[in-house]
């Protein structure tokens, strides 16, 4: 069932680990089946190395496991919540990566500091609120999955394809599962460099004019970066 | 005698270097074999090129040397202390870690900044007070593990895996080998992001809450994380 | 047509990668043939995992596509135009390496803060001035390339061989396109270490007559670097 | 002539690059036979990926090349005065490192912040003064030397086996090329940890008396660390 999304899924996982965004069982990668809806997602603590592509369990929208022998990520039903509030999505990815999860941690958006961040993110990269205690102690990850949706309220979710959940760490999203990871290995560099660059004592984001150029020279109906197919990257 | 131990405790060490926690010869790894409590450990200041699984010292709880043509690791007292004190422990690991090395030379404890730190330790990784110059004169390696002790008052080792030695470096520990150089691992990564986060300007650590959920659903009996086996990762 | 240049045009953009200069296809690397002075360049957004030498695109100096099957890289306009203003310039670079890309986003030059810096750029690595409104919405790549010869004025680009554009980050040339690799990655490795000088306080740069030494003998006529081929490194 | 000195000089070269302290032809190596007392050193400005054993240059004392098709290393002045003025080194390392490097810009010593630093540098990484004009203009690679001399006083060069050049970068010793090799990898990581350690606000380095503890016990008639064979790690 669905065994090609699996190996998409399972690769994305090890693919990670091979761009250092995660070290040991650190993150998850979910996929979504664009026919059935029918979403594949990475089991919960199991080891990359004795990880396989028929590992990956099958559930649908509303988190029932179909297929597989192993429990689901303890994030799937945030990842869930991703899906059912944005139908364009086709992959999440949740990662621990050092300098975006450092920006989580200090609560603070990624302001565009430069052209990188604006050939990818339409504006800085938002992060949450804090959770309340009642939000944590009950439902965790369904509220995680609401705040995330809460704190992008009407921005299209591809074209801000991040978020940074207050405290926790980035999760991000693709148009698929490759897209995801592309988007959670760009976000992490920008990250870097944002930290780096406020270091260096910058302020000030970009220009909104920059902002636009950069964003949309790469996507939509005007991009003219690429070879005309300006959603894949 | 202890073969597969040796060659557990052997890779350990070499996993030291593999992982970037330890150049040169700067670490040491032990394990404690459950049946007969006795303690294997690397020889001290052997190259990782030249040294084999045969070269591993066997100890017994005293640190008499039962066998092996070497010496034991300068350290072998602080990892004698450490399993004498805490009957849990199956693995002992020192590293000079270049992030959790520095916290230890700033002296000050990593404070939880975030729910990757949440996920391992319960609460701050705590720094020991200086020792005075009697005790670094006399029995060093002794007084090493004393003040760990010492710091550690009551917490559980095993909910708070490690401990930063003051102007020195970190010790770790786990319920095996494996387990321990997994906590050497995630000290050295969270000890980086909260680098980065306080130079991003955070002050306060998490709520105790947020700390509560994330070690309790990784840990203990009402964990929800990984597959029913909760204590492995 | 060229196809010596195209593999070394092709080689040079995995290079970027191998020296960690570049992730996904944020970067491209021209070069120049000194007979004919025609160009070959990166097609736009193709990944280097399918990109082939046959896919470099041949253009001449005013852009035309003499052949390839692809669009050439969406900042073409920008190195056209350092080729026409710098007769010397054999290569062209360009990256979002971390630490130039973070200089650029500060608005910052790179003052030489030490030999390092001396032994391979004449001075400041200099920092161009923000687009306005105007140049950023109409001919963007031209008028990137506009500001880069501006902030360049009477400076030798062969003696300075690098300029950050203010929010974006970092073109790099040199007389060949290896030595145009050469110096991408020389000024990601001060970028890195001015960085690191700054935050230890450093405030001034080195000397002039420091600067004129290093400099000095490691290129032009009174040169005693090397075995007497003072331009190639 | 002297081939195994020219391999071990060759393969030292290569290790700056394969320890990740040097790129491009930034640094050099050079080695003392005990009986002879001729020096093997690395051509100046030969790639590290043509460069073969046999292209080492055999010198003696005073800098007279009686093998070798190449010039000496530029930086040959320098090597020869540390090997005339300390009769105890057997090899002489020269890196840009970066972070090391990063302190010689900023001016500063390196403090023993930790017992990493304590088990090889026996008090601080010192830094020389600037060259003045006249010193820098002629004989710079000798004054270079001479400041380098002038500052170690009477410290023991195999207790504190690096001094840094103010604006310039680390020259790195040992009792053989091997020890000037790995106190040269040693130099870097605790650069890099002082570094951390400075932005954690750390102002003190450890006591003398645990200075001494570290030191001694690694080093010299009363250590205890290793196989009995303390001069060699």
């Amino acid at each position: 069932m669905l065994k090609e999304l699996k190996n998409i899924v399972f690769k994305a996982n090890l693919d990670l680990v091979s761009h250092g965004l995660v070290i040991h069982t650190w993150g998850n990668v979910s996929g979504r089946d664009k026919e059935s809806g029918l979403i594949v997602i990475k089991p919960s603590g199991v080891s990359y190395e004795s990880m396989k592509p028929e590992d990956m369990v099958v559930i649908d929208q509303e988190g029932k496991v179909l297929e597989g022998k192993y429990k689901p990520s303890t994030d799937t039903p945030t990842h869930l919540l991703l899906y059912r509030a944005y139908g364009s999505l086709g992959g999440v990815v949740h990662t621990h990566s050092s300098y975006a999860t450092s920006w989580a941690q200090a609560g603070r958006a990624i302001p565009p500091y430069g052209t990188t961040h604006a050939d990818h993110f339409y504006g800085e990269v938002p992060c949450t609120r804090l959770l309340t205690q009642k939000e944590t102690d009950n439902d965790y990850e369904i509220n995680t999955g609401k705040i995330i949706i809460e704190k992008m309220g009407t921005v299209n979710p591809l074209t801000v394809p991040s978020v940074l959940v207050n405290g926790h760490g980035p999760f991000c999203w693709g148009s698929d599962v490759e897209n995801a990871v592309y988007n959670a290995v760009a976000l992490e560099e920008i990250a870097k460099m944002a930290f780096y660059t406020v270091l260096l004592g910058k302020k000030e984001p970009i220009s909104k004019f920059l902002l636009d150029k950069h964003f949309k020279r790469k996507h939509g109906t005007d991009a003219y970066y690429g070879q005309g197919n300006s959603e894949e990257n």
